[in-house]
């Protein structure tokens, strides 16, 4: 179990450590947008199962869907956001708002909150308790919105 | 921690429920794809701290990003191998061979052995032991390779 210090103290070191790593530009613009992208495949399902219930629920693949957030959110994919990252390059295009790179600081902080919360929707989907579930779940997507919000473009 | 064979029906759960899910061919390899890429990358960190050597070894980020690679394995990715995207549609391609369609359990075997691969390299990188970790990731490769081989266009 991560506490907060642990996670942003963790974002905070893969960035420092791994920004300057042998990856070009466009793909960590791509990689990133892959860590995303499969994120949100997985909040999608959670959506269905517990939220709208337009899926039936399943207890292995809900738990399976909250590892699934909880590792990406917690693997230091800060370190994405290298120098030559905030605008498009070719045809590969980013939605960071270019502000985000000015404020890795209040970065840092707001997806160290994601961590967190997606570590809690982890446990609790663990559980199995639903109602717990939906709660969880909903305080990931706050912190996912706090950060689209502020950093991430139309 | 999964048996082989729960990683196994995790897998074939998982596609049977979701292949034909409301999310249409094209979304589906793009986030196939985004899975295999994010795993790719965490597979690279590992490789650069614990094989090669190239980047100092660090505990914390070998972790996460061997959670993220068993996370991802365990997701249920063979849910995006649905009716519609067994070749390129429009710009998106794919380089799944055809015959990965018509053996499909096959492919879920090797998914599952991947799966339990994945999962003890997390056990192994969650002690520090980089011998130990070293002889899992090798066998994780190993099983990204049995399917490439089999499956994967150049």
């Amino acid at each position: 179990m991560k506490t907060v210090m642990t996670t942003l103290l963790g974002s905070a070191l893969l960035a420092a450590s791994l920004s300057a790593a042998a990856m070009d530009p466009e793909k960590q613009i791509e990689t990133r947008q892959a860590g995303f992208s499969y994120m949100a495949w997985n909040m999608g399902k959670i959506k269905a199962q517990v939220i709208d219930g337009s899926v039936e629920y399943n207890q292995q693949q809900v738990e399976a869907a909250a590892n699934t957030i909880a590792a990406i959110a917690n693997s230091g994919i800060g370190a994405l956001f290298g120098p030559g990252t905030e605008k498009d390059i070719g045809d590969v295009r980013t939605s960071a708002d270019p502000s985000l790179f000015e404020n890795m600081q209040d970065v840092a902080q707001l997806a160290g909150n994601m961590g967190t919360a997606a570590n809690t929707l982890a446990e609790k989907a663990a559980t199995g308790d639903q109602s717990e579930i939906r709660m969880a779940f909903a305080e990931v997507g706050k912190t996912c919105k706090a950060c689209h919000d502020k950093y991430k473009m139309d």
